[in-house]
Protein backbone atom coordinates (compact mmCIF):
# COMPACT_ATOMS: atom_id res chain seq x y z
CA UNK A 1 0.00 0.00 0.00
CA UNK A 2 1.19 3.26 -1.07
CA UNK A 3 1.18 6.70 1.16
CA UNK A 4 -1.53 8.57 1.71
CA UNK A 5 -1.46 11.85 0.24
CA UNK A 6 -2.64 15.26 1.71
CA UNK A 7 -4.47 17.97 -1.55
CA UNK A 8 -4.51 21.09 1.08
CA UNK A 9 -7.85 23.06 0.85
CA UNK A 10 -8.56 25.10 -1.47
CA UNK A 11 -6.09 23.58 -4.03
CA UNK A 12 -5.72 20.82 -6.60
CA UNK A 13 -3.86 18.18 -8.29
CA UNK A 14 -3.04 16.11 -11.11
CA UNK A 15 -1.40 12.94 -11.86
CA UNK A 16 -1.25 9.15 -13.88
CA UNK A 17 -3.24 6.41 -12.83
CA UNK A 18 -2.16 3.77 -14.71
CA UNK A 19 -5.27 0.77 -16.16
CA UNK A 20 -5.96 -1.52 -13.38
CA UNK A 21 -4.52 1.10 -10.63
CA UNK A 22 -7.03 1.90 -8.07
CA UNK A 23 -7.27 5.37 -6.66
CA UNK A 24 -9.04 5.78 -3.07
CA UNK A 25 -10.52 9.19 -2.52
CA UNK A 26 -10.50 9.78 1.31
CA UNK A 27 -12.68 12.89 3.03
CA UNK A 28 -10.23 13.02 6.24
CA UNK A 29 -12.36 15.21 8.50
CA UNK A 30 -15.85 14.49 6.96
CA UNK A 31 -18.33 17.26 4.98
CA UNK A 32 -16.10 17.99 2.10
CA UNK A 33 -15.64 18.09 -1.41
CA UNK A 34 -13.56 16.41 -4.07
CA UNK A 35 -13.75 17.09 -7.71
CA UNK A 36 -12.72 14.70 -9.83
CA UNK A 37 -11.66 14.81 -13.50
CA UNK A 38 -9.96 11.69 -15.71
CA UNK A 39 -8.86 12.11 -19.14
CA UNK A 40 -7.28 9.14 -21.68
CA UNK A 41 -3.54 9.51 -20.84
CA UNK A 42 -2.99 8.96 -24.67
CA UNK A 43 -5.09 10.91 -26.41
CA UNK A 44 -6.54 13.71 -23.95
CA UNK A 45 -9.24 14.29 -26.55
CA UNK A 46 -11.23 11.40 -24.67
CA UNK A 47 -12.54 12.65 -21.25
CA UNK A 48 -15.08 11.12 -18.31
CA UNK A 49 -18.57 12.06 -19.93
CA UNK A 50 -21.56 13.10 -17.33
CA UNK A 51 -24.37 13.09 -19.78
CA UNK A 52 -22.76 9.49 -21.22
CA UNK A 53 -21.99 7.83 -17.99
CA UNK A 54 -25.45 9.00 -16.33
CA UNK A 55 -27.27 8.04 -19.70
CA UNK A 56 -26.06 4.07 -18.92
CA UNK A 57 -26.53 4.38 -14.72
CA UNK A 58 -29.99 5.20 -15.13
CA UNK A 59 -29.35 7.18 -12.33
CA UNK A 60 -27.81 10.46 -11.24
CA UNK A 61 -26.52 9.09 -7.84
CA UNK A 62 -23.73 6.76 -9.12
CA UNK A 63 -21.91 4.42 -6.39
CA UNK A 64 -20.47 1.25 -5.98
CA UNK A 65 -20.72 -1.13 -9.31
CA UNK A 66 -21.17 1.98 -11.37
CA UNK A 67 -18.51 3.24 -14.32
CA UNK A 68 -17.58 6.60 -15.06
CA UNK A 69 -18.03 6.38 -19.11
CA UNK A 70 -16.15 8.61 -21.56
CA UNK A 71 -17.20 11.03 -24.40
CA UNK A 72 -16.82 7.57 -26.18
CA UNK A 73 -18.59 5.68 -24.22
CA UNK A 74 -15.55 3.94 -23.37
CA UNK A 75 -14.91 2.68 -19.44
CA UNK A 76 -12.61 4.77 -17.88
CA UNK A 77 -13.32 4.47 -13.95
CA UNK A 78 -15.29 1.72 -12.18
CA UNK A 79 -16.47 2.80 -8.43
CA UNK A 80 -15.46 -0.65 -6.80
CA UNK A 81 -16.34 1.12 -3.25
CA UNK A 82 -17.76 3.34 -1.41
CA UNK A 83 -18.64 4.09 2.10
CA UNK A 84 -20.84 7.19 1.52
CA UNK A 85 -23.02 6.62 -1.98
CA UNK A 86 -24.12 10.26 -2.08
CA UNK A 87 -21.78 12.22 -5.04
CA UNK A 88 -22.76 15.03 -7.71
CA UNK A 89 -22.04 14.65 -11.40
CA UNK A 90 -24.33 17.26 -12.85
CA UNK A 91 -22.06 20.53 -12.25
CA UNK A 92 -19.29 21.99 -13.13
CA UNK A 93 -16.46 22.68 -10.86
CA UNK A 94 -16.79 26.68 -9.20
CA UNK A 95 -14.74 29.09 -10.93
CA UNK A 96 -13.92 33.09 -10.73
CA UNK A 97 -17.34 33.42 -12.54
CA UNK A 98 -19.56 30.95 -10.24
CA UNK A 99 -17.42 32.51 -7.21
CA UNK A 100 -18.72 36.31 -7.92
CA UNK A 101 -22.31 34.70 -9.13
CA UNK A 102 -23.11 32.88 -6.45
CA UNK A 103 -21.06 34.53 -3.78
CA UNK A 104 -20.88 38.22 -4.53
CA UNK A 105 -19.58 39.24 -0.72
CA UNK A 106 -16.87 37.06 -0.65
CA UNK A 107 -13.55 37.73 -1.73
CA UNK A 108 -13.66 35.66 -5.32
CA UNK A 109 -11.77 32.33 -5.80
CA UNK A 110 -10.54 30.72 -8.96
CA UNK A 111 -12.61 27.89 -7.42
CA UNK A 112 -11.46 23.96 -8.59
CA UNK A 113 -11.96 24.73 -11.87
CA UNK A 114 -9.41 27.27 -11.92
CA UNK A 115 -7.54 25.13 -9.35
CA UNK A 116 -7.76 21.96 -12.11
CA UNK A 117 -6.77 24.34 -15.10
CA UNK A 118 -3.50 25.10 -13.15
CA UNK A 119 -3.03 21.34 -12.23
CA UNK A 120 -3.72 20.04 -15.54
CA UNK A 121 -2.16 22.11 -17.78
CA UNK A 122 1.53 20.98 -17.77
CA UNK A 123 -0.31 17.62 -19.05
CA UNK A 124 -1.33 19.70 -21.55
CA UNK A 125 -5.04 19.96 -20.95
CA UNK A 126 -6.88 22.87 -21.74
CA UNK A 127 -9.40 25.15 -19.43
CA UNK A 128 -12.22 25.12 -21.86
CA UNK A 129 -11.44 21.13 -22.29
CA UNK A 130 -12.87 20.75 -18.71
CA UNK A 131 -16.07 19.43 -18.31
CA UNK A 132 -18.69 18.25 -15.82
CA UNK A 133 -16.70 16.60 -13.05
CA UNK A 134 -17.51 13.62 -10.82
CA UNK A 135 -17.72 15.49 -7.66
CA UNK A 136 -17.14 12.88 -4.95
CA UNK A 137 -19.35 13.24 -1.54
CA UNK A 138 -20.95 16.82 -3.19
CA UNK A 139 -24.71 16.60 -2.27
CA UNK A 140 -26.86 18.18 -4.42
CA UNK A 141 -30.85 17.10 -4.16
CA UNK A 142 -32.98 17.41 -7.42
CA UNK A 143 -36.50 17.72 -6.56
CA UNK A 144 -38.27 15.46 -8.84
CA UNK A 145 -41.17 17.67 -9.29
CA UNK A 146 -39.74 21.28 -9.67
CA UNK A 147 -36.48 20.28 -10.85
CA UNK A 148 -34.98 22.54 -8.39
CA UNK A 149 -31.41 21.22 -7.81
CA UNK A 150 -29.92 21.96 -4.03
CA UNK A 151 -26.57 22.06 -2.72
CA UNK A 152 -26.78 20.30 0.65
CA UNK A 153 -23.90 19.84 2.86
CA UNK A 154 -22.14 16.27 2.21
CA UNK A 155 -23.39 13.68 4.52
CA UNK A 156 -19.74 12.40 4.42
CA UNK A 157 -17.89 11.86 7.94
CA UNK A 158 -14.08 11.93 8.72
CA UNK A 159 -12.31 8.64 7.06
CA UNK A 160 -15.64 7.78 4.29
CA UNK A 161 -14.22 7.26 0.82
CA UNK A 162 -14.78 6.28 -2.17
CA UNK A 163 -12.50 3.80 -4.19
CA UNK A 164 -12.32 3.62 -8.38
CA UNK A 165 -10.37 0.80 -10.70
CA UNK A 166 -8.76 2.69 -13.81
CA UNK A 167 -9.79 0.62 -16.74
CA UNK A 168 -7.68 2.75 -18.90
CA UNK A 169 -4.10 4.79 -18.38
CA UNK A 170 -5.51 8.20 -17.32
CA UNK A 171 -4.71 11.73 -16.24
CA UNK A 172 -6.33 12.25 -13.22
CA UNK A 173 -7.33 15.94 -11.95
CA UNK A 174 -8.73 16.25 -8.53
CA UNK A 175 -9.23 19.26 -5.75
CA UNK A 176 -10.41 19.99 -2.22
CA UNK A 177 -13.03 22.34 -2.48
CA UNK A 178 -12.89 25.46 -2.85
CA UNK A 179 -16.72 26.74 -2.75
CA UNK A 180 -18.88 27.33 0.69
CA UNK A 181 -21.98 25.74 0.15
CA UNK A 182 -20.39 22.94 -0.93
CA UNK A 183 -19.05 21.52 2.11
CA UNK A 184 -20.64 23.73 4.68
CA UNK A 185 -18.89 26.60 4.96
CA UNK A 186 -15.85 24.73 5.76
CA UNK A 187 -11.98 24.45 3.51
CA UNK A 188 -10.63 21.20 4.94
CA UNK A 189 -8.53 19.13 2.96
CA UNK A 190 -8.88 15.86 0.68
CA UNK A 191 -6.43 12.89 0.71
CA UNK A 192 -6.00 10.02 -1.84
CA UNK A 193 -4.11 6.88 -2.27
CA UNK A 194 -2.95 5.46 -5.16
CA UNK A 195 -2.75 1.39 -5.21
CA UNK B 1 -40.65 36.18 -41.39
CA UNK B 2 -37.92 33.59 -42.78
CA UNK B 3 -39.46 30.16 -43.78
CA UNK B 4 -39.75 27.34 -41.76
CA UNK B 5 -37.37 24.75 -42.31
CA UNK B 6 -38.16 20.64 -41.87
CA UNK B 7 -35.38 18.24 -40.41
CA UNK B 8 -36.29 15.08 -41.83
CA UNK B 9 -36.47 12.11 -39.48
CA UNK B 10 -33.65 10.55 -37.56
CA UNK B 11 -31.36 13.19 -39.33
CA UNK B 12 -29.58 16.52 -38.07
CA UNK B 13 -28.08 19.91 -39.31
CA UNK B 14 -25.89 22.62 -39.16
CA UNK B 15 -26.43 26.40 -39.47
CA UNK B 16 -25.07 29.79 -38.10
CA UNK B 17 -27.24 31.90 -35.59
CA UNK B 18 -25.96 35.25 -35.30
CA UNK B 19 -26.51 37.29 -32.22
CA UNK B 20 -30.19 38.65 -31.74
CA UNK B 21 -31.54 36.23 -34.34
CA UNK B 22 -34.15 33.92 -32.54
CA UNK B 23 -34.13 29.98 -33.31
CA UNK B 24 -37.97 28.70 -32.41
CA UNK B 25 -37.95 24.64 -32.66
CA UNK B 26 -40.84 23.34 -33.17
CA UNK B 27 -42.41 19.73 -33.16
CA UNK B 28 -44.74 19.60 -35.78
CA UNK B 29 -46.95 16.32 -34.59
CA UNK B 30 -45.80 16.09 -31.05
CA UNK B 31 -44.01 13.24 -28.92
CA UNK B 32 -40.78 14.26 -30.64
CA UNK B 33 -37.01 15.39 -29.38
CA UNK B 34 -34.70 17.94 -31.10
CA UNK B 35 -30.79 17.39 -29.59
CA UNK B 36 -29.46 21.45 -29.77
CA UNK B 37 -25.88 21.89 -29.63
CA UNK B 38 -24.14 25.92 -29.50
CA UNK B 39 -20.57 26.48 -30.53
CA UNK B 40 -19.15 29.98 -30.62
CA UNK B 41 -18.81 30.60 -34.69
CA UNK B 42 -15.81 33.04 -34.07
CA UNK B 43 -13.90 30.15 -31.18
CA UNK B 44 -15.18 26.80 -31.77
CA UNK B 45 -13.33 25.96 -27.97
CA UNK B 46 -16.26 27.68 -26.32
CA UNK B 47 -19.42 25.24 -25.99
CA UNK B 48 -22.59 25.11 -24.22
CA UNK B 49 -22.20 23.75 -20.82
CA UNK B 50 -24.91 21.97 -19.47
CA UNK B 51 -23.00 21.78 -15.98
CA UNK B 52 -22.53 25.75 -16.21
CA UNK B 53 -26.24 26.02 -17.44
CA UNK B 54 -27.58 23.87 -14.63
CA UNK B 55 -25.51 25.14 -11.59
CA UNK B 56 -26.85 28.94 -12.46
CA UNK B 57 -30.53 28.12 -13.46
CA UNK B 58 -30.24 25.87 -10.02
CA UNK B 59 -33.45 23.56 -11.45
CA UNK B 60 -32.99 20.45 -14.11
CA UNK B 61 -35.85 22.08 -15.93
CA UNK B 62 -34.94 25.04 -17.62
CA UNK B 63 -37.25 26.86 -19.68
CA UNK B 64 -38.59 31.08 -20.47
CA UNK B 65 -36.11 32.54 -18.47
CA UNK B 66 -33.21 30.51 -18.36
CA UNK B 67 -29.85 30.84 -20.27
CA UNK B 68 -28.00 28.24 -21.45
CA UNK B 69 -23.93 29.06 -20.83
CA UNK B 70 -20.96 28.41 -22.56
CA UNK B 71 -18.38 26.70 -20.81
CA UNK B 72 -16.54 29.53 -20.28
CA UNK B 73 -19.56 31.01 -18.37
CA UNK B 74 -20.90 33.13 -20.96
CA UNK B 75 -24.75 33.46 -21.80
CA UNK B 76 -24.90 31.59 -25.29
CA UNK B 77 -28.78 31.25 -25.68
CA UNK B 78 -31.70 32.78 -23.93
CA UNK B 79 -35.34 30.71 -24.08
CA UNK B 80 -37.44 33.25 -24.24
CA UNK B 81 -40.83 31.21 -25.32
CA UNK B 82 -41.61 28.08 -24.36
CA UNK B 83 -45.25 26.02 -24.63
CA UNK B 84 -43.94 22.87 -23.11
CA UNK B 85 -41.72 23.48 -20.49
CA UNK B 86 -39.87 20.45 -19.93
CA UNK B 87 -36.74 19.46 -21.93
CA UNK B 88 -33.38 17.56 -20.55
CA UNK B 89 -30.41 19.17 -20.35
CA UNK B 90 -28.31 15.75 -18.28
CA UNK B 91 -28.04 13.40 -21.52
CA UNK B 92 -25.77 13.12 -24.02
CA UNK B 93 -27.05 12.49 -27.76
CA UNK B 94 -27.46 8.85 -28.39
CA UNK B 95 -24.93 7.22 -30.67
CA UNK B 96 -24.02 4.07 -32.26
CA UNK B 97 -23.14 2.73 -29.21
CA UNK B 98 -25.58 4.18 -26.54
CA UNK B 99 -27.72 2.15 -29.53
CA UNK B 100 -26.29 -1.13 -28.74
CA UNK B 101 -26.48 -0.77 -25.13
CA UNK B 102 -30.02 -0.08 -24.86
CA UNK B 103 -31.77 -1.23 -27.76
CA UNK B 104 -29.84 -4.31 -29.06
CA UNK B 105 -32.26 -5.70 -31.11
CA UNK B 106 -32.75 -2.95 -33.22
CA UNK B 107 -30.94 -2.24 -36.26
CA UNK B 108 -28.02 0.08 -34.39
CA UNK B 109 -28.31 4.05 -35.44
CA UNK B 110 -25.82 6.47 -35.41
CA UNK B 111 -28.52 8.18 -33.52
CA UNK B 112 -28.49 12.13 -32.58
CA UNK B 113 -24.61 11.88 -32.05
CA UNK B 114 -23.41 10.86 -35.38
CA UNK B 115 -25.88 13.01 -37.29
CA UNK B 116 -24.67 16.13 -35.22
CA UNK B 117 -20.75 14.92 -35.91
CA UNK B 118 -21.57 14.88 -39.33
CA UNK B 119 -23.37 18.14 -39.41
CA UNK B 120 -21.34 20.02 -37.62
CA UNK B 121 -17.95 17.77 -39.26
CA UNK B 122 -17.82 20.43 -42.13
CA UNK B 123 -17.80 23.75 -39.67
CA UNK B 124 -14.79 22.27 -37.57
CA UNK B 125 -15.80 20.75 -34.97
CA UNK B 126 -14.97 17.11 -33.62
CA UNK B 127 -17.06 14.19 -32.96
CA UNK B 128 -15.35 14.61 -29.60
CA UNK B 129 -15.83 17.93 -28.89
CA UNK B 130 -19.80 16.94 -28.63
CA UNK B 131 -20.99 17.83 -25.43
CA UNK B 132 -24.12 16.80 -23.31
CA UNK B 133 -26.85 18.53 -25.82
CA UNK B 134 -30.14 20.46 -24.85
CA UNK B 135 -32.39 18.25 -25.69
CA UNK B 136 -36.06 20.40 -26.78
CA UNK B 137 -38.51 18.23 -25.54
CA UNK B 138 -36.78 14.98 -24.04
CA UNK B 139 -38.71 14.06 -20.68
CA UNK B 140 -36.31 12.38 -18.57
CA UNK B 141 -37.57 12.19 -15.50
CA UNK B 142 -35.37 11.96 -11.68
CA UNK B 143 -36.52 10.52 -8.61
CA UNK B 144 -35.45 12.68 -5.89
CA UNK B 145 -34.97 9.99 -3.47
CA UNK B 146 -33.46 6.94 -5.63
CA UNK B 147 -31.54 9.32 -8.46
CA UNK B 148 -33.32 6.95 -11.33
CA UNK B 149 -33.45 8.51 -14.04
CA UNK B 150 -36.88 7.85 -16.62
CA UNK B 151 -36.83 8.50 -20.19
CA UNK B 152 -39.96 9.16 -21.05
CA UNK B 153 -42.31 10.02 -24.15
CA UNK B 154 -42.17 13.89 -24.38
CA UNK B 155 -45.63 15.62 -23.39
CA UNK B 156 -45.36 18.35 -26.36
CA UNK B 157 -48.37 18.15 -28.89
CA UNK B 158 -48.19 19.06 -32.37
CA UNK B 159 -47.15 22.44 -33.15
CA UNK B 160 -45.47 23.30 -29.57
CA UNK B 161 -42.29 25.25 -29.47
CA UNK B 162 -39.27 26.79 -27.74
CA UNK B 163 -37.84 29.77 -29.25
CA UNK B 164 -33.94 30.81 -28.66
CA UNK B 165 -32.01 34.10 -28.65
CA UNK B 166 -28.62 33.88 -29.52
CA UNK B 167 -26.67 36.05 -27.29
CA UNK B 168 -23.49 35.56 -29.49
CA UNK B 169 -22.71 34.62 -32.60
CA UNK B 170 -23.19 30.76 -32.85
CA UNK B 171 -22.84 27.64 -34.75
CA UNK B 172 -26.10 25.32 -34.20
CA UNK B 173 -26.60 21.92 -34.14
CA UNK B 174 -29.87 20.43 -34.90
CA UNK B 175 -31.35 17.16 -34.55
CA UNK B 176 -34.94 15.05 -35.38
CA UNK B 177 -34.06 12.34 -32.67
CA UNK B 178 -33.27 8.82 -33.20
CA UNK B 179 -33.99 6.95 -30.31
CA UNK B 180 -37.44 4.96 -29.70
CA UNK B 181 -37.27 5.64 -26.02
CA UNK B 182 -37.36 9.32 -26.24
CA UNK B 183 -40.22 10.13 -28.60
CA UNK B 184 -42.31 6.97 -27.53
CA UNK B 185 -41.18 4.97 -30.11
CA UNK B 186 -41.80 6.76 -33.18
CA UNK B 187 -39.58 8.98 -35.54
CA UNK B 188 -40.63 11.98 -36.60
CA UNK B 189 -39.45 15.47 -38.33
CA UNK B 190 -38.30 18.21 -36.31
CA UNK B 191 -38.92 21.97 -37.55
CA UNK B 192 -37.21 25.32 -37.22
CA UNK B 193 -36.91 28.61 -38.12
CA UNK B 194 -34.54 31.47 -37.98
CA UNK B 195 -35.82 35.07 -37.31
Amino acid sequence: MTDTIEIPERSGTAFLLAAGQTLTVIDPRGVQVADLLAFNADDLAEVISSGRSLDYAETIFLTTGHILYSNRSRPMLSIIADTVGRHDFLLTPCSYDTFHHFYPDLPPHRGCFGNLAAALEPCGVAPDAIPTAFNCFMNVAVDGTTGILSVLPPISRAGDHIVFRAEMDLIIGLTACSAPASNGGSFKPIEYRVD
